[in-house]
């Protein structure tokens, strides 16, 4: 008999859902028993209803799997599973994911309808673990028994990893970042190929409000149970480019003290998670890898650095307008989402918020 | 017998050289009389020496022309044609270039070696005619009977337009610019497919300086027949993306005088070239077409406006870092290179540097 | 007032509504009055109502025209116009194209409902004028005052001209056909990018049964009537491509006759449609272009021929399992959609079933 | 210290070179420690020779190996390795090639120099294993101490499974291909993005001849130390597609025998290598999936089945000109190319001609 942890997907079918299956497939810690969907999926076995996309085979152990409604998942779950995955749309999340904590469950939500919420932490382990002190303000103020964690954009996933690195290092005082993002990161159908073949559209719908705001509440302080955003501004222009997988930003900042392109180089290449963080599951061995080749990161290179869980920057160098400037990539559909959302789990399981805490290996 | 002007194209064979001979196909005032390539093609038939890879078929009128060696171009044009296109790679430009005004000739040239003197003008007719002032220095100061002018880097003619208009009316005080460029950009065979399908590559190697650079003398001001470029920084970062042809950039700005957003829309669609240079053949009746929508401008959907010789902004919005922010589109080897260059050889012969100033048309 | 024969397109804001739209701006004979398209955009003005991703801009005569419902036709339409084009998806055309013959109408259809009827003409000028014939048994057969031709699938829009040169010249006994087939085949929003980028999918919906049969009614006789189709079989395998528009296919055949290589070229190269047919506004000046590069015809080179209205031909070759192969290419939303439909009108214009015969130009 | 076999890497920075590099790592068997390129990069360490561009890292083990020039490869090998991968061009390959044999050398090659040489083996070790009896001829015939075999073209390496399996099944009377095949073919920088984006080409040098005529003697019997080729024609018309990796073939053919569809499924699904063949570490464990998706299989989404060993058949369906048809895919550079080569060198190595044999693992 199974020792792991029993884990729902929500949203299961859709391109991140897959994703989700895709990475808990022997997950040391982690093992799906739950896959919901849309009505129209519902009562198929997963390997039926779902329009595999993602690279590989459907894991065996969730192919047979009876796909269940997304409404009312509380109701659903049931006990067959104590973690929830959320991978659903941001209007349906709004409706249904506060349910989970008020019922006693741990979510874990890719969706973007909570995560401004100040209670709520939005998540990076390898950036603001400590975050997770806002939990016990959420589950006091809102009476929930259980918790939710969320993750960022998978577009503010690229650049945030270094602003990280930057702003502890010498203070950011403002961030200008252009992103060329792919297409997967649109799910399924998403961009329609008469839009993007030979074309690059520079426009994602309610994306660059995102890009601007998020991780500023990742860089903020913890303070009387409420988030508190770091305070210098960021401005995005987005742009969508006909690229599979992998968002590539390219980021102009200002620091508050003086800085050597070598001391800004250095600390980005040796920022480090904490060692807690680091011997998560999920985590990278390296998490930021700097490139010294002149044209690199590129999408379909880099992107599967680590497993898709690592960061690859290059291009570091002195900007006329602002400080420096670079360029970073992330695995839009790994790092920036399924995979991000499952180290936040592996997280939350390692403090102790999904039972016993997990014996962590060493790396 | 014709009274077209006659002109010779060197390095008429590369992706540079097919577009001024296409563009050059019956030309109101231009006939090409001289094609020049390497000596590997000399003595071969044009249609038989190029490898024709842009839209349309080789004109007739150019297809039977023996393609002669581009070695000693004023030996080899003789008397056969007044006015010079040169499309020729950079190297090869610094050495023949100069060859050609000292020997008489006209030379509109689409190459980066000559771009920087201070007494060539690097022009873009719809934005600083007034810099042809530097000729009558260049011929004095070095002895030319004939003259030279520049046209400039195909990612600068795209911000290029809208930071004039936006220096007129309200002074620029910086701009940072991220391109996406089209491929069509490094010639034939230019960017390997293996390298930038489902890619994209953060790096045009000498592109950056360019970028930084060539805007500053557009928009600088004669003085005692030298230009002094303009005086704030331009910070560009550079992308290579995977569309045929149509360079994109993100740009971010200051503005000396508080404007409006509408303001701003304002001085940018409004935005006119002088009459004399409105008049010329290749003018583009509308030079910057300002997009409402969201998500315009697009390359493959506004790269062909005006035949190519129109700059589609969209997209302008305020910014968080700067003052605003826009997106801007070229069509890089239209306006970009050979059509600006055509451009530049209109306003010349229209001064009367070809002989007898030419009757404009009205538009 | 405008003497150009009024006409209507169904289903006017799809991607082959915006081609009809677009190549019948200027045109000489017909002038579009009315626009159809679902309810969700009646009443808008076209311009706000389409979602415009063909090259070029809205026409400005039909920017302001308001969006009607496609239901009911003939009482939408009404004394307005005599011509209608249909661009209408196939379950829509199964219900209401009928309606238009049989109240008066001329109607020149692009959908797939009607082409297999017998006594329906699957109609290209260039290949099968006589079929016209068919009308009178078409209108005495089903009591309709108004006439409906159909236009054939895109794909067989290609292969079907040298099929016809060859079967003319020396009988066909066998064709097997492999297309490539750009994604604008698809319309808006068709193919997901998820789906195509980096990929070939070797499948479309129907596309095969189409590819087939269509040809062989198309090179059948009229006996009685109705159309003997022609007696050979076709075999086809369809591929989707990333690859925005241009149907390539390859073709091996085998022949009745004994022909040797330049024969096969020569008959091919030298087939022309009637002199009647030439003489329609959107005939090309030359139908098929035997290309003798040995790596050509390629949808991005060669689509644009003739203003798409041109069909390529190229390695033409010998086959080690039937006689010969070769290599053929349309343009798929201009001659093989919209532009095909527009010149059967054209043919029913001249033909006098528009009213008076109308006078054609000298090419 | 290592008991693995020593092998030596001929043009080892080429991108055939580098899977091979790449699939080395870590193998059981074989350890590289000799690299060879051209003068140009000779005396470099490999990670600064080669321009890497295959997925994943260069492989620690061999960034550090000093480049050696290919000029000689007897004379530079020595005895630092027993095993010789050949990844030459054509022209290199034709004339160095057969010194390696003839040194002593068991030389592996997936050039197409020696393919079609009768008394050296055309090797698929799943097809055609029994050809090794023409080894014991070679070396009788031409005095040599070594070995050399040869892989096949890699758009062959796709067709020729399933015909295999028909051929054994039913017999094959005649076989039409149509290749759609992806640019990692060309190698780097290879197919210009210039030339492929948006765009098929019909045409690769030398491609349909070597396709045409290698099947036959990979299916052909030995007879008196020579391959007899299969009797059979095939047909073959090449295409380039913009798709990174996965050659995809249409096929249709003929078969001696009746067979039902059913039948002509099951022989396909149902093949097997020979278990000795089966047991060898790159064998895949299935080695022809046939997908029943009617959209399968896709280059992106089976290239990489059983880590790219694997062919993908799909869309078996009648024919109406030959007797069936079908779609097959093969990862082009690792079936294709170096992973078959490795196959190739495998058997060798369980056949004793690396010296004892090796001992087999159970799968």
């Amino acid at each position: 008999m199974s020792q792991k942890i029993p884990v729902a997907v929500l949203a299961a079918t859709g391109t991140v859902g897959q994703r989700f299956v895709s990475l808990l497939e022997d997950h040391p810690w982690f093992e799906v028993t739950v896959v919901t969907a849309s009505e129209r999926s519902a009562g198929k076995r997963y390997a039926e209803a779902v329009n595999w996309v993602i690279p590989g085979e459907i894991p065996s152990s969730v192919a047979d799997l009876v796909v269940e409604p997304t409404e009312n998942p509380v109701e659903i779950i049931g006990n067959r599973a104590k973690l929830v995955f959320s991978a659903l749309p941001s209007n349906a999340a709004r409706e249904v994911e506060p349910d989970l904590p008020a019922a006693g469950y741990v979510l874990a939500s890719n969706a973007s309808a909570l995560r401004m919420e100040p209670d709520i932490p939005l998540l990076i382990p390898d950036i603001n673990a400590h975050h997770l002190s806002l939990i016990a303000d959420q589950q006091a103020g809102r009476g929930w028994p259980g918790v939710v964690v969320t993750s960022p954009n998978c577009a503010v996933s690229s650049f945030v990893f270094p602003l990280k690195a930057l702003n502890d290092a010498f203070g950011v005082t403002q961030a200008h970042v252009v992103t060329m993002q792919a297409i997967s990161g649109a799910g399924y159908p998403g961009v329609a190929s008469f839009d993007i073949l030979d074309n690059v559209i520079p426009f994602i719908k309610g994306e660059e409000s995102k890009v601007e705001t998020e991780p500023l509440k990742i860089l903020g302080i913890v303070q009387d149970g409420q988030v508190v955003p770091a305070g210098f501004p960021v401005s995005a222009q987005v742009n969508r480019v006909p690229v599979m997988d992998g968002h590539l930003a390219a980021m102009s900042f200002g620091l508050k003290s003086r800085a050597s392109l070598d001391d800004v180089k250095a600390a980005i290449a040796n920022y480090k998670a904490l060692d807690s963080v680091r011997a998560l599951p999920s985590s990278p061995e390296q998490l930021i890898i700097v490139r010294e080749e002149e044209d690199r990161p590129q999408p379909r290179r880099d992107r599967d650095a680590q497993n898709g869980m690592a960061i690859s920057v290059g291009r570091i160098q002195p900007c006329s307008v602002m400080d420096y400037k670079l360029v970073v990539l992330v695995h839009n559909t790994l790092r920036g989402a399924a995979g991000g959302a499952i180290l936040n789990a592996e997280l939350l399981a390692a403090e102790g918020y999904l039972g016993e805490k997990l014996q962590l290996q060493e790396k």
